[in-house]
């Protein structure tokens, strides 16, 4: 069989935004650059959004779009957050290891303090062990807890581990944000609602994540609660995250949250990781880091059968996550024949 | 006739970023949705995109493509600046008064000194004597100089006078800056090369706008002296605006600056522009406030001709620039029949 | 007569800041070194001085000793203006001229919106006009104002204009502080009682300066609204001015503040200040700039006199203070026969 | 006998920062405050401490005399580190438990990355292990590493623990600094100079305390590289930490380092320190928790035992260090007779 290397072929399985937008996201781009609108978000898609959000989520919420997950992230964290307060996450984090320091630059130099978790997942007893401090001027301040759904091990919480960590937030007095960067993947794979899997388990602010899921550059801030909205359209606006023909962003949250795009694609994207999953139980020399719980896929690989991969055309490596295993992801548009190539190229390497 | 007042009919003129994407422009995003691609601009639109700049440039540049004008200038600025230090700028200067303190944020609270100058226009004389108290450590030190082009009072800088500000800029070991948000109306406006506006001129680094003349959201900040990059890659992440679909930005700068595609959206809105303002000629009660050189129009109306204008559908405020003047402005999907139209409605006005 | 010029007989009228301390705060000093006590302002001296300002402030206020006076600036208006936010004060404030940006360091990256202002105070009118763009997420947000009294024309605010410009400040909803370097200068200059000068007048936070007055190093930021009080105590923290040994600071405020001799000091400097403009009126070729209402005498002079006082030792230069005129200041400790000595070279350079 | 509680004797113990200024120290700022001076640092008490830190030294320094250990450390660490720059440091260092994010500040938004260490030690080997990510733009940067010397559990580095520690920072080209608020106490512990605990040990930046051990608000940066001074004068004036009256935080630092008053009392602290950890070991239920290396005890005390203590009018308190310990510190003014009073007192608790 000739084998064809292309570049596109390469990065399959490397991150799911390696993916481009799904037909209905793109079909919305296309329909919404028809004419002209008004910009920075007061046009009819941006401002009906609040609206579709809210029917979703089962109540009123308050949406603010933005085109990057990090800024959604740290825009969220901001508003929960005085310069002088703490962040309480898990070490493992994408906003403690992935974003730069967008945390401590958005929050105006808050303090992540990070949790060693039960694998990827951080601990209600933990996190209430960790608080400490608050009203002493010596230390940084209890201020908020952030936690990761589809976590950054690709487990997913539970619905009664959120609430419980939530509880403990709110028994501090402190703000509980999700970084919901693969929400969707999360959702389906807890068939929980939107409004079980955020404000009745106890989460005050939402980053909800599309762009991996079908979007191109598209995510919203959610606030579950009006009071801590705060001055975040200020802090959007100053950070370059108010974009003017804000409509391209918005048409594009509009079309995935519309018949069930967002469901199907997470869906199928966590169909083909179960896939990948299960056909990396046939090699023995090949384990599982955690449990493939969404769309992600944690496994360690013998040093062969990486490279052996990657003379193939994959891009995978050891190092990405952690140092210790390999991180492979499905995508919305992630096809059986892209899981059976890369499982027979395993068996070839054999 | 019969009036049918849209919505999109109403925006017309407040703008020119009420208008979407050219359809070159369009058309590159859908082929560039075609298949998968590295991430946080690795892909090869991303990475050929520094050649094509280079060369329209006629100079080896440094690219960061970013989807947020109010992002690049401020990153540029970022480069530039200390948080102790001062950028020289026309009060009436987008940094100033129309990016709720991006600048500050972004320089960690660099202060914007404002200059006065000759109608939008900043002067080398003036910029001569403002600088000063370099050294002395209770004054925040002169960093870098910024001007717009086309500037804010739709007025464009001759190359002799950019010239002359950058000599100034320089003496003083400063950095000068170039918000070029309507860089393409600028430059089709002094028929001059890209290279004869900016470095040939000294102008050190450039915010190179794309996104109200033709496309969704896609700018460039461009250095033509590599030691002032410095760090603006890990500031870009920090601040979320390294997207991680990043060829999607950069599709949109391919197209725009590939077979003139941004000098005839360019020509064609200046052309709109100038139309409309020979056209408000013919009324002794509207004055020019300010000449005509690309394609924005300032001019001070009689309020009833601003009321009917409105009753029209129209969205124009004399409050909204300065306080003194309505300004109009013209895009690269103006058309001839729209500036008829809104030149008829104010014969009607009478 | 041989005249000897040593170091510190050349340094008289630079500033006010060139004495020391006063024998009052010195005993205080020396007083509170004896045993040990309790840090971070934890001390009796420190806890009892919330109740001595009260009295002296006829209202009960909430206070914070320092020991710079540009942090008690900074950290005022940092509880007062968020990083977006708009500051508006006199174009030669010591806040924007003279401070290296610490209140943009402090609000984190606020904005300071400079007056013109008539000579060397801002007026309740000019301030109306300025102040706009309120609820605009485009612009930096009107947030707080900030008036120096004494000025730094040397000019003291009267009531009626403190509270005029309170009026507008408070109109707006915004929230005005008083630098008061020179505090006292300023009070026994109009005659008034520091309840007048500040809250009676519509003062909401003041920087109560003692440094220059007699103390070594000692400043209070007092507040008159509670509310306003914010997280200032973090913030101090923070920025690394709660000093562990806080009662030395503490024992010079209260030694200041105790038996009028705040009051006595600034009646003496600025009896020395009115001697030396009076004896100015003398010599035809030197011109006051400004009245001299306090402790500070400004005032153009021929080159030939600059160039022979400094021959003489002093310290002089027009450069100082914008370019256009000298600034003699008297403190707490000048001498009739400091003034003598000046005034006889003055004459001798002829 | 009688037992006279004053607020004073209560708070003996409870840390070396409540003890005032020794005699030298005390004299000196009375001398410096006799006639006037130049001020923000250009009196000559400031600028001849160049030449006596340079002596102490063995080497060329820079120093930048301040009134606020925090604010030392923060300055320090901001010019060794971006606002996008990792910090290493040990998870119970002052800079990162007990100065309410002054690094983050100061750094604008800087991350304190933490180390378990061994004890209250980090290690090179942990270091070398932690220092990862360098120049990929998704994380945060390995910029600088900080130690503490007397470290927080009042161990000390020992000079081979610190050349190690500087040879993993220099392998990575990141820089060192020493939080040295008990410097002269690690010194006489160590029996070394201030030349080999400092740059010939690898130490690039040095916060030099003084403030603890005798001074009232002294402390010092130290620079032992000139490329590392960045621009602290400027930050540190835009902090609030360039005081006008400098000359007296100068001359208590002369008066410090002059005719080894710090080197006599540091070891008057220690010895008292060891004093008192001799004398706990008489009581089978308090045990020391880690050994006493300079003036600080750290032991663990069963309950009764600090009940009546603190019904002696001790302050002494479990949960002040890490929940475990109770820390008492000797001081350069604790009397034989303080140690023999808290001795007795505890057989009487029995």
């Amino acid at each position: 069989m000739t084998k064809i290397k292309t570049k596109r072929d390469r990065v399959k399985f490397a991150s799911d935004n390696v993916a481009g937008a799904c037909p209905e996201v793109l079909d919305a781009i296309i329909k919404a650059n028809d004419g002209d609108s008004t910009p920075y978000g007061n046009d009819q898609i941006s401002t009906k959004l609040q609206d579709k959000f809210s029917e979703i989520f089962e109540k009123e919420v308050i949406v603010f779009p933005t085109a990057s997950g990090t800024a959604a992230n740290a825009l969220a964290l901001a508003t929960m957050t005085p310069s002088f307060g703490n962040v309480y996450c898990h070490k493992l984090s994408h906003i403690n290891t992935d974003e730069c320091g967008a945390p401590e630059f958005y929050t105006g130099g808050g303090k992540l303090v990070t949790l060693n978790g039960v694998k990827g997942k951080i601990t209600a007893e933990e996190l209430d062990q960790a608080i400490s401090g608050k009203g002493i001027v010596h230390h940084t301040q209890p201020s908020s807890v952030s936690i990761t759904q589809v976590c950054e091990t690709g487990e997913v919480y539970q619905l009664d581990e959120i609430k419980k960590i939530s509880e403990v937030t709110h028994k501090h007095n402190l703000s509980i944000h999700m970084d919901g960067a693969r929400f969707a993947n999360a959702l389906v794979s807890l068939n929980a609602t939107p409004a079980e899997m955020t404000w009745k388990s106890g989460i005050d602010v939402l980053s909800f994540g599309a762009t991996k899921n079908g979007c191109i550059a598209a995510e919203a801030i959610i606030f579950f609660k009006k009071n801590l909205v705060g001055n975040v359209a200020f802090l959007m606006k100053r950070a370059g995250h108010l974009l003017s023909k804000m409509r391209f962003v918005s048409a594009q949250l509009d079309a995935y949250i519309s018949n069930d795009v967002w469901l199907r694609n997470a869906k199928h994207a966590n169909k083909m990781g179960k896939k990948l999953s299960d056909g990396l139980k046939d090699h023995a020399d090949i384990n599982l880091a955690y449990p493939t719980e969404a769309n992600e896929v944690f496994a360690t690989f013998p040093r062969n059968k990486i490279d052996y991969l990657n003379s193939e055309g994959y891009q995978i490596n050891e190092d990405e996550w952690d140092g210790k295993a390999v991180r492979l992801v499905a995508a919305w548009n992630t096809q059986d024949t892209d899981v059976d190539h890369l499982l027979n190229s395993l068996k070839n390497s054999n």
